[in-house]
């Protein structure tokens, strides 16, 4: 199995996987316990939030774990907006679902909730974004690195404008962090969503970076774990994982990137070179390290998929997280692109367990499986596929 | 270490950690992905909720997966009372805090929180629950089993009542389940809250029973996942671990009480045979199997659990999750309890691992700290203490 599904979710690294055994079997305890057990594991939660906020130079008191990505998105959201009755939240229209739906929860409530618009590389229009900002504004929340095509935004030319304006700006860093290097002080964010599993950590588990000077309602309450942030008794296991999966992408950091890079390109250049009418899409150089997304015009990207799997790859047309529900992508329609050319789209992401020779492999599986399908496409007179 | 802190957190039983770990090697996977790797993880998770059902004799259909305990309990109040504007929600006084800091917010946001008085065991009050009820009630959540003293509701009689007033239930049941033999079908509750890491599974994993006919807001939104009740990518080796869990205390259940309570009753008798001026709190016959809650006159339960970890026994003064609050537990005082009572008081939770060596070895070990401190008690002259 070729694994190119790796913005979906990563293979935990083995030193991760070996940082969480001695929670899931003798350290078992409480971290709310005052007897050793329990100050055992709240020692090991400390250790993580030390190694996460290091990643993006935190200070450990601004790190807050969560359950995942999405319920770091919801918390920002909710937590800054719900200290008002209305007001304007700005978001962009290319989003993941776990800041879109929120949002849309926010403007059933009675915020106005307004997307600036993108280019046809997925590029927020910082113009537009400017102009959007009104007196009453609560929040900007963009998105650092595109789930879907990669693009990577003007982070740190969106935060002087919010700063500037003096209004919160919120990034869902998901797909970022890891992966390109991130420094909340130099970028001036308030606030950043990260998720363990999309950086070969364990699922379940991700954290919100809130700047000191914010303060935020929770969205879960009880027993007042994390100051009082994000109730329930701490994933101990998951969270000591998640720091270790921090501390090594923050040690590998550089050299991630390069081999990250060097097999995307190998795959686009291979891909282009092999494949007529196919385009890459996305920012060509703002771009996720990992992310290659494709238009192969006339065929369908179900098809390709399922067809890939068969050849024992693992691809993706898009978001895993919306894939069940079978909608266009609302990123590609964004980008302006057409229904065709959002149809025959493919997602193939890298990780650090790649190797070239599955690039390589993968170009060519890709090649043999698109001329099948082109060649009984319903476009194959319009684009002349043999 | 002997370990007396169940109600706390569990040692991970180790069929549950195998069921998991190739969810945390080679099968890694996004259960929303449509390729192998995705299937392969969402027949795990449809495999974990037939377990986690099974234990309750709901279906499968009706369980949904959550962060944990607290987010189900929260899960359970939004996503019942944000259906309205307002109105009365039930709830009792003895609640852990993730039912009392929910209800809070309800009661700042205008709902009318009314919490059901206890009697001195802990048990609540039926006829005021009764009194309680008006028509323009939303929701009951009355606990299964109390965390710290061990009470079990009379929750068929209280299951009863709502369905009478055609108003939904809900139980906490994060301490009974596994515990005692529950059957949603036969008690008649709407919605149940369970933890995986009270039963021999991971931390970070939970679930919430909600019958068919319920329908709920979510709390966290985004991808969907949950038939939309829970976004976020799913936890997925902690799911399989907690369906395991449910699936081996199903299947020991019978077994496991009957050893949890032989357990717990030698160190009951063994406590108060050897130890003078000692009380065991909670209702004595409706209680947890594997709970022992005492008090111990003239002294301080924190310096009695410091004293005990010196001699390598975990054990609580009360409920974990608010122990670093320091604050007089409110389930004691809504039992009637004075401070002196509260301030002597302490849990000891077996558990499936323990031994009845263990427990000899604690009793004495008790007894010589309870003296010991009785020696330099203030209360040593009013109490006649050697």
């Amino acid at each position: 199995m070729i694994y190119l599904d790796n913005a979906a979710s990563t293979q935990i690294h083995e030193d991760v996987l070996n940082s969480m055994l001695p929670f899931m079997r003798e350290q078992y305890g409480n971290p709310s316990s005052i007897h050793r057990h329990g100050r055992l594991a709240r020692k090991a939660i400390e250790k993580a939030r030390k190694q996460v906020a290091s990643l993006i130079n935190a200070d450990p008191k601004e790190i807050f774990f969560t359950s995942g990505g999405t319920e770091s998105n919801n918390l920002a959201l909710n937590g800054l907006a719900m200290k008002y009755q209305d007001g304007r939240i700005i978001t962009s229209s290319i989003e993941h679902d776990a800041i879109l739906q929120p949002c849309k929860k926010l403007s059933s409530l009675g915020f106005n909730v307004v997307y600036v618009p993108v280019n046809h590389f997925g590029t927020v229009d910082l113009e537009e974004l400017q102009n959007c900002i009104s007196e009453d504004t609560r929040l900007v929340s963009i998105m650092f690195g595109n789930n879907e095509v990669g693009t990577i935004q003007p982070i740190s030319k969106i935060a002087k404008i919010c700063r500037d304006n003096n209004i919160p700006f919120h990034t869902d860093a998901v797909q970022a962090t890891g992966k390109i290097a991130i420094d909340v002080k130099d970028l001036g964010l308030d606030l950043l969503s990260i998720s363990s599993h999309k950086i070969n950590g364990p699922k379940g588990v991700g954290a919100l970076y809130v700047k000191k000077t914010l303060d935020l309602d929770p969205l879960i309450l009880g027993g007042g774990q994390e100051h009082g942030l994000r109730s329930g008794t701490e994933n101990v296991a998951n969270i000591v994982g998640f720091g270790k999966a921090c501390e090594i992408a923050e040690k590998n950091l550089l050299n991630n990137v390069s081999y990250l890079e060097d097999l995307k390109n190998s795959l686009v250049e291979n891909v282009l070179k092999k494949i007529p009418k196919v385009t890459l899409n996305g920012d060509p150089i703002q771009r996720l390290p990992n992310n290659a997304h494709f238009t192969f015009l006339g065929i369908n990207g179900e098809d390709l998929i399922i067809k890939l799997d068969e050849y024992g790859i693992a691809a993706s047309t898009g978001s895993a997280c919306s894939v069940n529900t079978q909608k266009a992508s609302h990123v590609l329609e964004s980008m302006s692109f057409s229904h065709e050319q959002i149809t025959g789209s493919l997602r193939l992401t890298v990780g650090i367990f790649n190797t070239s020779e599955e690039i390589i492999e993968t170009a060519d599986i890709l090649s043999k499986v698109v001329k099948e399908l082109r060649s009984v496409s319903p476009y194959k007179e319009k684009y002349s596929f043999s």
